[in-house]
């Protein structure tokens, strides 16, 4: 449970609130690649953190974001035509380049000052895991590397990277992905059936049964230079615990708890749009071989795991605004939610908690413990920053290299200790990252291998 | 006319507002039996007086109507898996009966104290006349029975109910009720027509030209104690005056003038949804026969008196998006309006005053003598509870067993003998209803036959 | 560049603003003709300046302009019958005659004082050049006569007119309509195109070769009775200038500057809805002969110069819903913007400066002085008329019959020369227009030929 003003400070990144500050010391994806194919091909509209820019690819193949409106007569554009290394606005025929400047003012006469002052907002801009990133903070705070998520480390035919939409303010959809307690829930084949039809690929039957058997996992948190990994353990078979362990990284990424050893890995990152709607990137990757065709047509297909089936502007086809097509006769027989794909799954418990969340009338559970973290990680980061503490996590780009996924281990098997046995780590930080220093897991047992508390609101 | 303020006082009925808290002195429809057919079906969304909550059919049948945000995390209890005598949380598995009371908290650890604390709002519902009934206000001012409408009351063969949605505020569509003087106009046939091709089968060529021919009917108002019964009277044949005569009942229901002895009544029922549109519940019954299929069959298909034609959500096919279809030459030649359907000309009429009706502009005729009677009931109503006074009328289920409907009579027949020789008693309360006594109309002349003195505003 | 009051001030014209009492000193087009074809037809939804009014065409022709407010209880008269010299409220029928006296109260007894004091708001309306126009001033105000725009003056057969929706606020469009110099890019072809396909028929390939060679035209103003008349000129061939000449006519009256000596003239008329849209009137006239079949076809298929392909409501079918249905493949191949038709470029290009343009953000080059005149009439205007002084332009009807279009002259030719060798005046006024005192141009310099000081903002 949050105070309403904690709970504003949480949900809030438009420009000049406090997350919305946070948020730009981190490099953030803009757009996929692919939407950009061609070097002077169509610009396109962008808006995250309630700001609306305009991303062009100019003819070198450098991405530009801009400020759409024309410094002339403020003609957006959009509508411009993009042409030897600038975009050109249709009215007068102003053309800017992707650092915003003003290069062509044809009805401004010679010698003009124009000529040389004339500049538009403009972002810097990268490329890396198919994604178009960009920071949109302070020149002289801008991290010098994007963070290394292993997707975009791995060659390119190791990965599949996509997008949707999500009708919500982007901290519940974060929050979601936290929690893995709802698994034993939300994703779950009916009572009466041993598998879910979304679930086949993704998890074996056994393991849909230790989900639906043990709907209070228990939670261990690590932190680390990028954020945090929280462990949930449920009963497995033979006195073994059945890990699910999930990666969360600063400011809003997060590696999901499924895979097991030798299994595609699965990521998502959030960006908000505005308060009431974020994207969602979403990617697999595998580190040590290509991804088959028949994975990526999966993926593309959507109604897989994190991939959602999609329709036009990346929106889901099941929505706010078609109550997901729930299908109560489903409901009875086939799955929990009567809704098809984990993904769609997901988005309707998340959007269903309003367009932005009330995190005034909660009633946390210990199984909660991850959400708790997260906004205590995300509401100190902001309380910082206004005292002046830069985030760290921003300049330790190595820090997000790390993995997630599931383990089958002894009862009394340690977390740190399965964390090793699984990824060589305790914080699942990938071994051959060029960095990668975990801080000391000891020293700061306020933030560390937390297991349960919940300083937000007593224990019930 | 009324003033700007208590224009407001009459039409908002949200939590908190002065007529919101007299209209939850009442039992009010919350939907249709019919639309939660199953034990253990589909869930319904509901909203009545500003509040968005939901309904469904447990186990045993039995309907909760609860607030439909789980205690947990919030999430939508719409998208609930409805089994085994409670609605439980897609996200966690926490589970409400109807009652309110969350019965299971599988994330939750034994022993917590959440384990018996954890209620949601929920209001007690019933089920009378093939609708759900509920109760929204404090628990200690409950009316032990609901308002004993006949349509209620009679075997569930005699009757046939439904319900359309209305686009504007409640009580401005409730004065289109209690203004019978509008038949002379609103629902005629074109001039050049003795009959309306949606009136054949409710009234015949002579009640028609009784109708066009006198746009001026005299009005007369008994109190009674479930509210009061205008007749309004026209010249007919012979020196014979034509009484159409219709009840209105506290706090929104309504019996039409129309039925001459022997015929099927019909009555609608209000429920405001929000202050910009309401639900209209419609029926029709006849107390001493069971209605036949024919019948059911043109109610059901609809543009037939007060039933409209139908489209998704009960909305009128011919509603405020597409002006009611109005057809311009069919004005011409057919109908005074050009619109077909009684119900769909009302709703015309209706929500042609706005959203919400302007009531300080307006310029009041004596034959609006019962639209100024009802205001003045209701806002001496919320003005009452608000001095502590409760409302009588909720506590007088019996009272409601109302009959009203035509009659012809002798020009120098009183009224309450008209009413006394058509009903067989001069409020329209039926015989053999178990109370029924009848408040005496003498003793206060200013409540009782009223006939055309305009307290709100001088006379034209 | 405008300080922000001056830009609120020069936008917006609801009833009580200042531009609002400004634009209500002078007739403006409430309708085509066109769209009220028949005696006792259909009324017609309006709203203009802020207001929401219902036109009707009477049974002997004359056409009233009324608030569609029943007086008695607020009903809307759009759904009225239209009938016997008046329209009738359908609710109870009260009639209303074009003066907006209320002729018949049925509903109300005989000797009622309400029988001849009821009246609704009607504003005087008058038609010509096939538009319905009506004066919403203070009757001490009207004008006596209507502006004598030419294409109103001459034969039916002369004339051409239509409307379109504009998707922004007035001001904006209105400027786009005085800046030339977009013309150099908005509606350039390709710049490997010698010729726009949606231009051969109103410039042929010279008059492109030097729209695109010289983006930088310089201007002169020259002020009249009716407002100022602007001329751009750019090099053409054998050391000659290509003059651009266009008129402004206060409130919002434009003539556009391509017609060539004997071709066909082109005007607009731009009147407000409210402050995020407006119409645009579009009129072609031939003062010497009839318009052929062929080109009334062109205009009212639409895509030829102003007349833009309509949808229903007159809204264009490439429009700001559909980024005007924008070709970025024939961006690179055909045309500057990849948008067919010149009205739609123009729609364009307005409506992307928002739905009000931010004036206090500009960057104004010397080929805005069009613009920067316009402002400052229209600020000095509403001004004048706050501190008490009426509006001359509008009491000077005949002052409206002016001209514009191209012409080729020498280089040292003055503009005024120019003139006086297209139109046979120094302001385009036509020789045989009954009134047409032009005032003297050399009297107050800072009102006249001004040639690109621009007060608003230091020049580049």
């Amino acid at each position: 449970m949050l105070s309403a003003a904690d709970n504003t400070l949480l949900v809030q990144t438009d420009p000049g609130t406090g997350m919305g500050d946070y948020f730009r010391r981190f490099w953030q994806p803009v757009a996929l690649s692919a939407e950009l194919p061609l070097a002077d091909g169509a610009p396109l509209r962008v808006k995250l953190l309630g700001e609306e820019l305009l991303a062009f690819r100019d003819t070198h193949g450098r991405v530009g974001l801009i400020e759409p409106k024309c410094a002339h007569r403020g003609a957006d554009l959009f509508f411009g035509r993009n042409e030897d290394c600038g975009i050109r606005c249709i009215y007068h025929g102003w053309k800017y380049d992707i650092t915003g400047k003003c290069v062509e003012l044809p009805n401004v006469p010679e010698g003009s000052a124009y000529h040389n002052n004339i500049h538009i907002k403009a972002y810097p801009t990268r490329e890396f895991g198919d994604v178009i990133w960009a920071y949109l903070g302070p020149p002289e705070r801008q991290p010098a590397q994007l963070p290394q998520l292993e997707f975009g480390v791995v060659p390119p035919g190791h990965r599949f990277v996509t997008k949707r939409l999500q009708q919500c303010n982007w901290a519940q959809s974060m929050e979601g992905a936290l929690d893995t307690a709802h698994f034993s829930f939300l994703h779950m084949p009916a009572p009466t059936l041993a598998k879910n039809d979304t679930m086949t690929a993704a998890a074996d039957e056994r393991r849909i049964g230790w989900l639906r058997n043990d709907p209070l996992p228990q939670f261990k948190i690590v932190a680390h230079d990028a954020g945090f990994v929280i462990g949930g353990s449920r009963h497995a078979d033979a006195g073994q615990l059945y890990w699910r362990i999930t990666q969360f990284m600063l400011p809003a990424h997060s590696i999901t708890p499924s895979a097991m050893p030798g299994e595609t890995y699965y990521g998502y990152t959030w960006v908000p749009v505005d308060d009431h709607s974020c994207w969602i990137y979403v990617y697999a990757w595998h580190p040590d071989r290509p991804l088959a065709e028949a994975e990526r047509a999966q993926y593309a297909r959507g109604g897989f795991g994190q991939f959602a089936e999609l329709g036009p502007g990346y929106l889901p086809l099941r929505n706010r605004s078609n109550d997901y097509l729930i299908d109560r006769q489903a409901q009875k027989t086939l799955s929990f939610t009567g809704v098809r794909g984990i993904a769609e799954q997901d988005a309707m418990a998340q959007d269903s908690q309003g367009l932005v969340a009330d995190r005034t009338r909660e009633h946390l559970s210990p199984t909660d413990v991850g959400v708790v973290r997260f906004r205590r990680a995300m509401l100190d980061g902001v309380k910082d920053l206004r005292a002046g503490t830069e985030p760290a996590a921003a300049q330790r780009p190595d820090a997000y290299r790390v993995r997630a996924g599931g383990a089958i281990a002894a009862a009394q098997e340690p977390f740190e200790a399965v964390m090793q046995a699984r990824f060589g780590s305790p914080t699942g930080i990938v071994a051959g990252a060029v960095s990668g220093v975990v801080s000391a897991t000891a020293t700061n047992p306020q933030h560390n291998a937390d297991s349960g508390s919940l300083s937000e609101k007593a224990a019930p």
